[in-house]
């Protein structure tokens, strides 16, 4: 059994799964790897929402083996001139639409290697203007699969595109943030990291959270420590803030999408 | 190939697909076990509904080969202390929070072995109070494919929680149950199996059934054997009786939910 | 390693994923070869529409490798007598109801094989009348795929029926087809392939296109070729023409549906 196997692609994407476009993805894939592994990371990255693409790779990679193929075909430049490019960092392959997706992640953890995709010889010999995830993010990730060398797919390169994305910032006994994904559940994810809210409880006693007209009382441990259809903050699976409600729609209770700005405020008792 | 090589896990969730959680699942999953072969059974279990999960496992199961190993992550507790559950069965591995949806299946096969999941050193290192799905089951599940004894996951334990489920009454010329569940396609499904109604069809020449204000003659044995937009009572694929409708949506027609009282009534002509 | 090892099966229903129904398919094709790798094109088929299940397989098999198994259930008459049959051409197999979802393929390409499927011993020991994907497609396809002969399955057949499916028409400098589907973002995706509109360019400089009181000029090569919320028309990644609003949807700005009339006007300016 060769050793690229079993090699892990992820596919990120907005198509949706109403159609057969991820399906002909995973087609071109196992046309070119019969042996791929391929896992739906999700296909319903709201349309055309880079940001969030960058948040949700930053906290979900580390869950996959090293060596996985991440390919992600949020693209709302599909057909323009934009790059593609190819990512290695932490031993892991990122092969995105050069739109600012990798933000997170470059900034974090130093890229190992970065190319520009341009070997056609790699992908499918007709290349329509609408579907790139299936005539070329499909089969060069196939190919490096297979076990072909990221060299041969194009020249390295020294940077990806990179966004402002908005931090949460620390002043004083006060964290501002905002919510940058509302879930299926209605959970509303801040860009908050516990790590930050931790070094508040250090210096105060008390935390109250603050968005949209609603405060908040402290930082609850699991959802079953508040009532059904209570409002409440915990610390989600991310390891951010999030505002939920206990068997119910934090966005729909509070009314608040994403972008909305939130406080987290400390005080002594 | 080892023997374990294609061990089928299997998962059932109430999470969706819109997010990215069902994909960090797999990642941890095949970060553990390279060779695991995951199906999703539903991730659309309607929230935290443990009564129609007891039910659709246990008529799904037989359907997976034996040595299937059953992800089971509709958990309103989590975070709480209630305990996750390993249940052998018929062959086939259950890991599922102690929660009531073992029942049916608990009170229809004898288990063969139930253990305590409480060695930590097949969990994640860090666990979320909010994802035990990624957390806990996924890798415990992973560990099991891979050949772990279930003795090492934790302590044996003597019963599974479970819940009162309604069940049908026959009581003379008359059944009476109730809805369980409205699929897709609005097919209303009820807990009553095509056994007992047989019993009747010995002893009475005629059925009808009632349900809603409605009254239907008969159990038809196909889909075609009415008229487009028309009511018919008929035995669903999982031999239980479900009221459809030929090309519409017997919930939309009756306006009927889950939890609705059902009768079927014998009688000679 | 056996050669039918990594026999791919696709699965194209319009069962949806919300219940159990595609889960149970995919645990009946691993109980009888565990080897199998199960891929899904699309499990929302607008309800039980043959048409454009036609011409969405002959669109979309080709990205497929040869040998794969593409299992169809689409499926308006289960239950009825319809027959069931397997497919060979291109050196794929289709397994589908004989009603009508071959009709574009068999039309374009010599049939190498047809047969009835009849042979109960591939089937599942009890058959249901609602659910021929779970106890006959799944089990015959999951045989296939270990390498049983078609010869095996049933007779050979002469034909599969066909639809008159409503083919576009070039007339002098003028192409009318119709809306044949509606993608999830609300493309509008015809049946006017570009090589006929490819026809008209080579005599006339100019073209426009009309439907439903609106007219649009010219065809743009890529969706950033126009502004936000414009209407354009475009030839989509099946190499048809396609009515799309840059970042919104076509289907809502038109208010139109599948079966809209389309046409192409050619003219010198």
């Amino acid at each position: 059994m060769k050793s690229n196997e079993h090699k892990l692609i992820t596919l990120t994407t907005d198509f949706g799964i109403e159609d057969d476009y991820v399906g002909l993805m995973k087609g071109v894939i196992h046309s070119i790897n019969p042996n791929a592994r391929v896992i739906d990371l999700t296909h319903y990255i709201p349309p055309q929402d880079v940001e969030w693409t960058a948040h949700m790779l930053y906290y979900s990679f580390g869950y996959f083996p090293e060596g996985t193929i991440h390919v992600v075909v949020v693209d709302p430049g599909v057909g323009s001139s934009r790059p593609i490019k190819l990512v290695r960092l932490e031993g892991h392959y990122f092969l995105t639409p050069d739109n600012g997706v990798m933000t997170k992640l470059a900034a974090h953890y130093r890229p190992q290697e970065i190319r520009t995709i341009t070997n056609r010889e790699y992908f499918l010999a007709d290349i329509s203007n609408t579907f790139h995830g299936r005539d070329i993010f499909a089969p060069v990730a196939a190919h490096l699969s297979n076990g072909v060398s990221p060299k041969k797919l194009g020249e390295a390169s020294r940077e990806v595109k990179s966004l402002s994305l908005p931090e949460p910032q620390l002043k004083g006994s006060e964290i501002s943030g905002h919510i940058i994904h509302v879930d299926r559940f209605g959970n509303l994810i801040t860009n908050i990291e516990q790590q930050m809210v931790n070094q508040l409880s250090q210096s105060y006693s008390e935390l109250s959270i603050h968005l949209s007209n609603s405060s908040l009382s402290g930082i609850k441990n699991s959802y079953t420590e508040t009532g059904e259809g209570n409002l409440m903050a915990i610390f989600g699976s991310k390891g951010l803030l999030e505002i939920s409600v206990n068997k119910g729609s934090a966005a729909k209770v509070l009314n608040v999408r994403k972008g909305e700005q939130i406080k987290v405020m400390a005080f002594e008792t």
